[in-house]
Protein backbone atom coordinates (compact mmCIF):
# COMPACT_ATOMS: atom_id res chain seq x y z
CA UNK A 1 0.00 0.00 0.00
CA UNK A 2 1.59 3.39 -0.87
CA UNK A 3 0.16 6.18 1.22
CA UNK A 4 0.39 9.43 0.36
CA UNK A 5 1.79 10.34 3.95
CA UNK A 6 4.88 8.85 6.57
CA UNK A 7 3.46 11.37 9.55
CA UNK A 8 0.03 10.11 8.93
CA UNK A 9 1.06 5.80 8.82
CA UNK A 10 3.40 6.89 11.92
CA UNK A 11 -0.08 8.02 13.83
CA UNK A 12 -1.83 5.11 13.09
CA UNK A 13 0.87 2.51 13.81
CA UNK A 14 0.82 4.40 17.10
CA UNK A 15 -3.33 4.46 17.62
CA UNK A 16 -3.09 0.75 16.69
CA UNK A 17 -0.85 -0.04 19.70
CA UNK A 18 -3.76 0.85 22.09
CA UNK A 19 -6.25 -1.78 23.09
CA UNK A 20 -9.36 -2.61 21.18
CA UNK A 21 -8.24 0.02 18.30
CA UNK A 22 -7.39 -1.90 15.38
CA UNK A 23 -6.12 -0.52 11.54
CA UNK A 24 -9.22 0.92 10.52
CA UNK A 25 -10.35 2.85 14.27
CA UNK A 26 -7.07 3.95 14.11
CA UNK A 27 -6.84 5.44 10.65
CA UNK A 28 -10.43 7.04 11.58
CA UNK A 29 -8.93 8.22 14.56
CA UNK A 30 -5.45 9.66 12.84
CA UNK A 31 -8.01 11.56 10.09
CA UNK A 32 -10.07 12.93 13.24
CA UNK A 33 -6.90 14.36 14.23
CA UNK A 34 -5.77 15.85 10.98
CA UNK A 35 -8.96 18.04 11.47
CA UNK A 36 -8.89 19.09 14.84
CA UNK A 37 -7.47 22.52 15.97
CA UNK A 38 -4.27 23.19 17.40
CA UNK A 39 -5.57 24.15 20.92
CA UNK A 40 -8.25 20.90 20.75
CA UNK A 41 -4.34 18.73 20.35
CA UNK A 42 -2.68 20.86 22.47
CA UNK A 43 -4.97 19.83 25.17
CA UNK A 44 -5.17 16.39 24.31
CA UNK A 45 -1.56 16.41 24.63
CA UNK A 46 -1.51 17.61 27.78
CA UNK A 47 -4.21 15.40 29.32
CA UNK A 48 -1.86 12.27 28.30
CA UNK A 49 1.59 13.76 29.64
CA UNK A 50 0.14 14.82 33.00
CA UNK A 51 -1.34 11.44 33.31
CA UNK A 52 2.61 10.12 33.70
CA UNK A 53 3.93 12.73 35.49
CA UNK A 54 1.54 13.40 38.19
CA UNK A 55 -0.72 10.11 39.38
CA UNK A 56 0.65 8.13 41.41
CA UNK A 57 -0.27 4.91 44.02
CA UNK A 58 -2.16 6.08 47.20
CA UNK A 59 -0.03 4.75 50.23
CA UNK A 60 -3.06 3.04 52.04
CA UNK A 61 -4.86 1.43 49.55
CA UNK A 62 -2.52 0.86 46.16
CA UNK A 63 -5.12 2.48 44.07
CA UNK A 64 -4.12 5.79 41.76
CA UNK A 65 -4.03 9.05 43.17
CA UNK A 66 -2.68 12.88 42.40
CA UNK A 67 -1.45 13.01 46.52
CA UNK A 68 -0.10 10.74 48.65
CA UNK A 69 -2.87 9.33 50.20
CA UNK A 70 -5.81 9.33 47.83
CA UNK A 71 -9.20 11.10 48.19
CA UNK A 72 -11.32 8.51 48.88
CA UNK A 73 -8.70 7.51 52.09
CA UNK A 74 -8.57 10.76 53.20
CA UNK A 75 -12.29 11.68 53.04
CA UNK A 76 -13.78 11.69 56.74
CA UNK A 77 -17.51 10.94 55.42
CA UNK A 78 -16.52 7.13 54.26
CA UNK A 79 -17.22 3.74 56.16
CA UNK A 80 -13.58 3.09 57.47
CA UNK A 81 -14.86 0.01 58.86
CA UNK A 82 -15.84 -1.89 55.30
CA UNK A 83 -12.58 -2.60 53.02
CA UNK A 84 -13.71 -3.68 49.53
CA UNK A 85 -10.86 -5.52 47.90
CA UNK A 86 -10.38 -5.35 44.43
CA UNK A 87 -7.85 -6.56 41.53
CA UNK A 88 -6.49 -2.98 39.84
CA UNK A 89 -6.60 0.55 40.62
CA UNK A 90 -9.50 0.83 37.51
CA UNK A 91 -11.92 -1.03 39.58
CA UNK A 92 -11.98 1.71 41.76
CA UNK A 93 -13.35 3.71 39.56
CA UNK A 94 -16.13 0.87 38.00
CA UNK A 95 -17.43 0.41 41.65
CA UNK A 96 -17.36 4.09 42.36
CA UNK A 97 -19.51 4.67 39.04
CA UNK A 98 -22.12 2.74 40.83
CA UNK A 99 -22.29 4.92 43.90
CA UNK A 100 -23.59 2.02 45.99
CA UNK A 101 -20.58 1.38 48.33
CA UNK A 102 -19.42 4.03 50.68
CA UNK A 103 -16.61 2.05 52.25
CA UNK A 104 -12.68 2.40 51.70
CA UNK A 105 -11.27 -0.18 48.90
CA UNK A 106 -7.92 -1.92 48.67
CA UNK A 107 -6.50 -2.82 45.26
CA UNK A 108 -4.29 -6.15 45.43
CA UNK A 109 -2.85 -5.13 42.12
CA UNK A 110 -3.21 -8.84 40.57
CA UNK A 111 -4.72 -11.83 41.20
CA UNK A 112 -2.49 -15.50 42.30
CA UNK A 113 -1.76 -17.22 38.82
CA UNK A 114 0.90 -19.44 39.10
CA UNK A 115 0.95 -19.81 35.49
CA UNK A 116 2.19 -16.18 35.18
CA UNK A 117 4.41 -16.31 38.16
CA UNK A 118 1.97 -14.54 40.51
CA UNK A 119 2.37 -15.43 44.37
CA UNK A 120 0.93 -13.83 46.59
CA UNK A 121 4.37 -12.30 47.62
CA UNK A 122 3.78 -10.47 44.39
CA UNK A 123 0.64 -8.84 45.49
CA UNK A 124 -0.27 -6.26 47.61
CA UNK A 125 -1.55 -8.64 50.38
CA UNK A 126 0.90 -7.73 53.08
CA UNK A 127 -0.25 -3.94 53.65
CA UNK A 128 -4.01 -5.31 53.42
CA UNK A 129 -3.28 -7.48 56.35
CA UNK A 130 -1.87 -4.90 58.30
CA UNK A 131 -5.19 -2.68 57.68
CA UNK A 132 -7.54 -6.12 58.72
CA UNK A 133 -5.48 -5.94 62.07
CA UNK A 134 -6.61 -2.27 63.01
CA UNK A 135 -9.83 -2.46 65.17
CA UNK A 136 -11.46 -0.17 63.37
CA UNK A 137 -12.10 -2.80 60.39
CA UNK A 138 -15.47 -4.75 60.88
CA UNK A 139 -15.87 -6.57 57.21
CA UNK A 140 -14.05 -7.20 54.67
CA UNK A 141 -15.68 -7.58 50.56
CA UNK A 142 -13.69 -9.39 47.87
CA UNK A 143 -14.82 -8.03 44.82
CA UNK A 144 -12.42 -9.45 42.55
CA UNK A 145 -13.15 -11.06 38.50
CA UNK A 146 -15.04 -14.22 38.88
CA UNK A 147 -12.60 -15.76 37.18
CA UNK A 148 -10.58 -18.84 38.06
CA UNK A 149 -7.45 -17.06 39.59
CA UNK A 150 -10.21 -14.63 41.15
CA UNK A 151 -11.67 -17.07 43.02
CA UNK A 152 -8.51 -19.35 43.80
CA UNK A 153 -7.12 -15.58 45.15
CA UNK A 154 -10.56 -14.90 46.92
CA UNK A 155 -10.27 -18.23 48.84
CA UNK A 156 -6.92 -17.46 49.98
CA UNK A 157 -7.39 -13.83 51.05
CA UNK A 158 -10.44 -15.23 53.77
CA UNK A 159 -8.45 -18.01 54.51
CA UNK A 160 -5.89 -15.24 55.92
CA UNK A 161 -9.14 -12.79 56.87
CA UNK A 162 -11.35 -14.98 59.23
CA UNK A 163 -8.85 -15.78 61.83
CA UNK A 164 -8.56 -12.06 62.84
CA UNK A 165 -11.95 -12.51 63.45
CA UNK A 166 -13.48 -9.93 60.95
CA UNK A 167 -16.13 -10.90 58.41
CA UNK A 168 -15.16 -11.32 55.30
CA UNK A 169 -18.06 -11.31 52.40
CA UNK A 170 -17.67 -11.75 48.83
CA UNK A 171 -19.90 -9.38 46.14
CA UNK A 172 -22.77 -11.78 44.50
CA UNK A 173 -21.97 -13.81 41.13
CA UNK A 174 -25.14 -14.36 39.42
CA UNK A 175 -27.10 -13.11 36.19
CA UNK A 176 -26.44 -9.88 35.77
CA UNK A 177 -29.23 -7.33 35.30
CA UNK A 178 -31.66 -6.69 32.43
CA UNK A 179 -29.76 -10.45 30.67
CA UNK A 180 -31.68 -13.34 29.66
CA UNK A 181 -31.07 -16.87 30.74
CA UNK A 182 -31.16 -17.35 26.89
CA UNK A 183 -28.06 -15.90 26.56
CA UNK A 184 -25.70 -16.44 29.99
CA UNK A 185 -23.33 -19.14 29.58
CA UNK A 186 -23.50 -22.48 31.69
CA UNK A 187 -21.07 -21.35 34.66
CA UNK A 188 -23.11 -18.02 35.11
CA UNK A 189 -26.41 -20.38 35.41
CA UNK A 190 -24.18 -22.71 37.90
CA UNK A 191 -23.15 -19.73 40.04
CA UNK A 192 -26.75 -18.14 40.32
CA UNK A 193 -28.17 -21.65 41.75
CA UNK A 194 -25.12 -21.95 44.13
CA UNK A 195 -25.67 -17.99 45.11
CA UNK A 196 -29.56 -18.21 45.37
CA UNK A 197 -31.30 -16.57 48.22
CA UNK A 198 -34.05 -17.21 50.57
CA UNK A 199 -37.24 -14.71 50.06
CA UNK B 1 -18.61 9.17 41.26
CA UNK B 2 -16.04 10.02 43.61
CA UNK B 3 -12.77 10.09 41.25
CA UNK B 4 -9.25 9.69 43.19
CA UNK B 5 -7.22 11.51 40.24
CA UNK B 6 -8.51 14.47 38.45
CA UNK B 7 -5.96 14.27 35.90
CA UNK B 8 -7.04 10.60 34.90
CA UNK B 9 -10.48 12.02 34.84
CA UNK B 10 -9.10 14.46 32.53
CA UNK B 11 -7.54 12.32 29.62
CA UNK B 12 -10.56 10.35 30.02
CA UNK B 13 -12.90 13.27 29.47
CA UNK B 14 -10.33 14.05 26.56
CA UNK B 15 -10.59 10.36 24.73
CA UNK B 16 -14.51 10.54 25.12
CA UNK B 17 -14.04 13.48 22.96
CA UNK B 18 -12.90 11.28 19.77
CA UNK B 19 -15.17 9.36 17.37
CA UNK B 20 -16.12 5.85 18.16
CA UNK B 21 -15.04 5.83 22.26
CA UNK B 22 -17.46 5.82 25.03
CA UNK B 23 -16.80 6.12 28.62
CA UNK B 24 -15.70 3.14 29.50
CA UNK B 25 -13.06 2.79 25.87
CA UNK B 26 -11.77 6.10 27.33
CA UNK B 27 -11.18 4.80 30.50
CA UNK B 28 -9.71 1.33 29.17
CA UNK B 29 -7.14 3.57 27.65
CA UNK B 30 -6.02 6.25 30.00
CA UNK B 31 -5.63 3.50 32.42
CA UNK B 32 -3.20 2.07 29.39
CA UNK B 33 -1.25 5.38 28.93
CA UNK B 34 -0.58 5.52 32.80
CA UNK B 35 1.08 1.77 32.07
CA UNK B 36 2.57 3.07 29.19
CA UNK B 37 6.47 4.06 29.48
CA UNK B 38 7.88 7.39 29.27
CA UNK B 39 9.49 6.47 25.82
CA UNK B 40 6.28 5.10 24.37
CA UNK B 41 4.57 8.00 25.65
CA UNK B 42 6.40 10.37 23.89
CA UNK B 43 6.26 8.53 20.77
CA UNK B 44 2.53 8.87 20.77
CA UNK B 45 2.21 12.69 21.18
CA UNK B 46 5.05 13.59 18.69
CA UNK B 47 3.11 11.43 16.38
CA UNK B 48 0.06 13.56 17.18
CA UNK B 49 1.88 16.61 16.93
CA UNK B 50 3.89 15.69 13.78
CA UNK B 51 0.62 15.17 11.96
CA UNK B 52 -0.80 18.68 12.26
CA UNK B 53 2.66 20.26 11.67
CA UNK B 54 3.50 18.33 8.76
CA UNK B 55 0.50 17.06 6.54
CA UNK B 56 -0.87 19.56 3.82
CA UNK B 57 -3.23 19.39 0.64
CA UNK B 58 -1.61 17.46 -2.63
CA UNK B 59 -1.93 20.69 -4.73
CA UNK B 60 -2.58 18.46 -8.03
CA UNK B 61 -5.34 16.09 -5.88
CA UNK B 62 -6.74 17.53 -2.90
CA UNK B 63 -5.45 14.73 -0.63
CA UNK B 64 -3.06 14.67 2.37
CA UNK B 65 0.67 14.94 1.46
CA UNK B 66 4.00 15.18 3.60
CA UNK B 67 5.29 17.54 0.32
CA UNK B 68 3.18 20.04 -2.27
CA UNK B 69 2.33 17.14 -4.50
CA UNK B 70 1.59 13.81 -3.21
CA UNK B 71 4.02 10.75 -3.44
CA UNK B 72 0.93 9.02 -5.64
CA UNK B 73 0.40 12.02 -8.10
CA UNK B 74 4.52 11.79 -8.45
CA UNK B 75 4.38 8.44 -9.07
CA UNK B 76 5.83 7.60 -12.43
CA UNK B 77 4.73 4.58 -12.11
CA UNK B 78 1.14 5.22 -11.80
CA UNK B 79 -1.24 5.07 -14.90
CA UNK B 80 -2.44 8.99 -15.30
CA UNK B 81 -4.79 8.60 -17.98
CA UNK B 82 -7.05 7.30 -15.51
CA UNK B 83 -8.32 9.92 -12.30
CA UNK B 84 -10.56 7.79 -9.67
CA UNK B 85 -12.77 10.69 -7.29
CA UNK B 86 -13.43 10.27 -4.13
CA UNK B 87 -15.28 11.88 -1.35
CA UNK B 88 -11.84 12.32 1.41
CA UNK B 89 -8.40 11.84 1.61
CA UNK B 90 -9.59 9.11 3.89
CA UNK B 91 -11.01 6.77 0.87
CA UNK B 92 -7.68 7.27 -0.48
CA UNK B 93 -5.90 4.87 1.99
CA UNK B 94 -9.18 2.82 1.66
CA UNK B 95 -9.09 2.34 -1.80
CA UNK B 96 -4.84 2.06 -1.93
CA UNK B 97 -5.26 -1.10 0.88
CA UNK B 98 -6.86 -3.10 -1.67
CA UNK B 99 -4.04 -2.57 -4.22
CA UNK B 100 -5.79 -2.64 -6.92
CA UNK B 101 -6.43 0.79 -8.88
CA UNK B 102 -3.40 1.91 -10.49
CA UNK B 103 -4.24 5.28 -11.76
CA UNK B 104 -4.21 8.95 -9.88
CA UNK B 105 -6.66 10.17 -7.21
CA UNK B 106 -9.20 13.28 -7.15
CA UNK B 107 -10.31 14.48 -3.46
CA UNK B 108 -13.97 16.02 -3.91
CA UNK B 109 -13.70 17.21 -0.16
CA UNK B 110 -17.40 16.42 0.42
CA UNK B 111 -20.75 15.67 -1.65
CA UNK B 112 -23.00 18.06 -2.81
CA UNK B 113 -25.71 18.21 0.03
CA UNK B 114 -28.16 21.17 0.24
CA UNK B 115 -29.19 20.16 3.30
CA UNK B 116 -25.73 21.18 4.82
CA UNK B 117 -25.87 23.99 2.66
CA UNK B 118 -22.84 22.47 0.63
CA UNK B 119 -23.13 22.91 -3.44
CA UNK B 120 -20.63 22.52 -6.39
CA UNK B 121 -18.60 25.41 -5.78
CA UNK B 122 -18.04 24.27 -2.06
CA UNK B 123 -16.26 21.12 -3.38
CA UNK B 124 -12.58 20.21 -5.43
CA UNK B 125 -14.81 20.28 -8.48
CA UNK B 126 -12.74 23.05 -10.78
CA UNK B 127 -9.71 21.70 -10.41
CA UNK B 128 -11.51 18.07 -11.25
CA UNK B 129 -12.69 19.34 -14.57
CA UNK B 130 -8.89 21.07 -15.34
CA UNK B 131 -7.38 18.08 -14.81
CA UNK B 132 -10.09 16.06 -17.25
CA UNK B 133 -9.26 18.67 -20.17
CA UNK B 134 -5.54 17.27 -20.16
CA UNK B 135 -5.95 14.91 -23.53
CA UNK B 136 -3.61 12.58 -21.25
CA UNK B 137 -6.97 11.88 -18.98
CA UNK B 138 -8.86 9.00 -20.69
CA UNK B 139 -11.45 7.56 -17.95
CA UNK B 140 -12.85 8.69 -14.97
CA UNK B 141 -14.25 6.44 -12.11
CA UNK B 142 -16.39 7.99 -9.63
CA UNK B 143 -16.09 6.15 -6.13
CA UNK B 144 -18.30 8.11 -4.03
CA UNK B 145 -20.28 6.45 -1.04
CA UNK B 146 -23.21 4.85 -2.57
CA UNK B 147 -25.63 7.32 -0.45
CA UNK B 148 -28.05 9.88 -1.63
CA UNK B 149 -25.77 12.87 -1.68
CA UNK B 150 -22.72 10.85 -3.03
CA UNK B 151 -25.41 9.21 -6.31
CA UNK B 152 -26.31 13.19 -6.80
CA UNK B 153 -22.66 14.07 -7.10
CA UNK B 154 -22.27 11.34 -9.26
CA UNK B 155 -24.72 12.25 -11.48
CA UNK B 156 -23.69 15.97 -11.45
CA UNK B 157 -19.62 15.10 -12.08
CA UNK B 158 -21.14 12.79 -15.60
CA UNK B 159 -22.77 15.72 -16.80
CA UNK B 160 -19.82 17.68 -16.33
CA UNK B 161 -17.03 15.43 -17.53
CA UNK B 162 -19.03 12.96 -20.49
CA UNK B 163 -19.15 16.76 -23.09
CA UNK B 164 -15.56 16.19 -22.51
CA UNK B 165 -15.51 12.94 -24.33
CA UNK B 166 -13.97 11.51 -21.52
CA UNK B 167 -15.34 8.25 -20.55
CA UNK B 168 -17.37 8.46 -17.06
CA UNK B 169 -17.50 5.11 -14.99
CA UNK B 170 -18.90 4.60 -11.58
CA UNK B 171 -17.75 1.82 -9.01
CA UNK B 172 -20.20 -1.01 -8.60
CA UNK B 173 -22.80 -1.18 -5.67
CA UNK B 174 -24.11 -4.41 -4.88
CA UNK B 175 -23.26 -7.53 -2.50
CA UNK B 176 -20.34 -7.32 -0.34
CA UNK B 177 -18.13 -10.28 -0.58
CA UNK B 178 -18.39 -12.84 2.17
CA UNK B 179 -22.49 -11.34 2.72
CA UNK B 180 -25.08 -13.36 2.84
CA UNK B 181 -28.88 -12.01 1.02
CA UNK B 182 -30.41 -12.68 3.89
CA UNK B 183 -28.28 -10.16 5.81
CA UNK B 184 -28.40 -7.22 3.29
CA UNK B 185 -30.69 -4.91 3.03
CA UNK B 186 -33.19 -4.07 0.48
CA UNK B 187 -31.41 -1.33 -1.12
CA UNK B 188 -28.84 -2.86 -1.70
CA UNK B 189 -30.41 -5.94 -3.47
CA UNK B 190 -32.26 -3.31 -5.29
CA UNK B 191 -28.69 -1.80 -6.99
CA UNK B 192 -27.39 -5.37 -7.38
CA UNK B 193 -30.63 -6.16 -9.95
CA UNK B 194 -29.52 -2.73 -11.24
CA UNK B 195 -26.33 -3.69 -11.85
CA UNK B 196 -26.73 -7.00 -12.58
CA UNK B 197 -23.84 -8.09 -15.65
CA UNK B 198 -23.67 -10.64 -18.45
CA UNK B 199 -21.96 -13.77 -17.98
Amino acid sequence: MDSPSKYLENLIKEFSKLPGIGHKSASRLAFFFLKRSKNEIDSFIRAISEVKLNIVTCQVCGGISDTEICSICEDPHRDASIICVVENAKDVLTLESASRFQGLYHVLMGVISPLDGIGPEELNIKPLMQRCQSTEVCEVVLALNPSIEGDATTLYLSGLIKPLNTKVTRIAHGLPVGSDLDFVDAATIIKSFEGRVDL
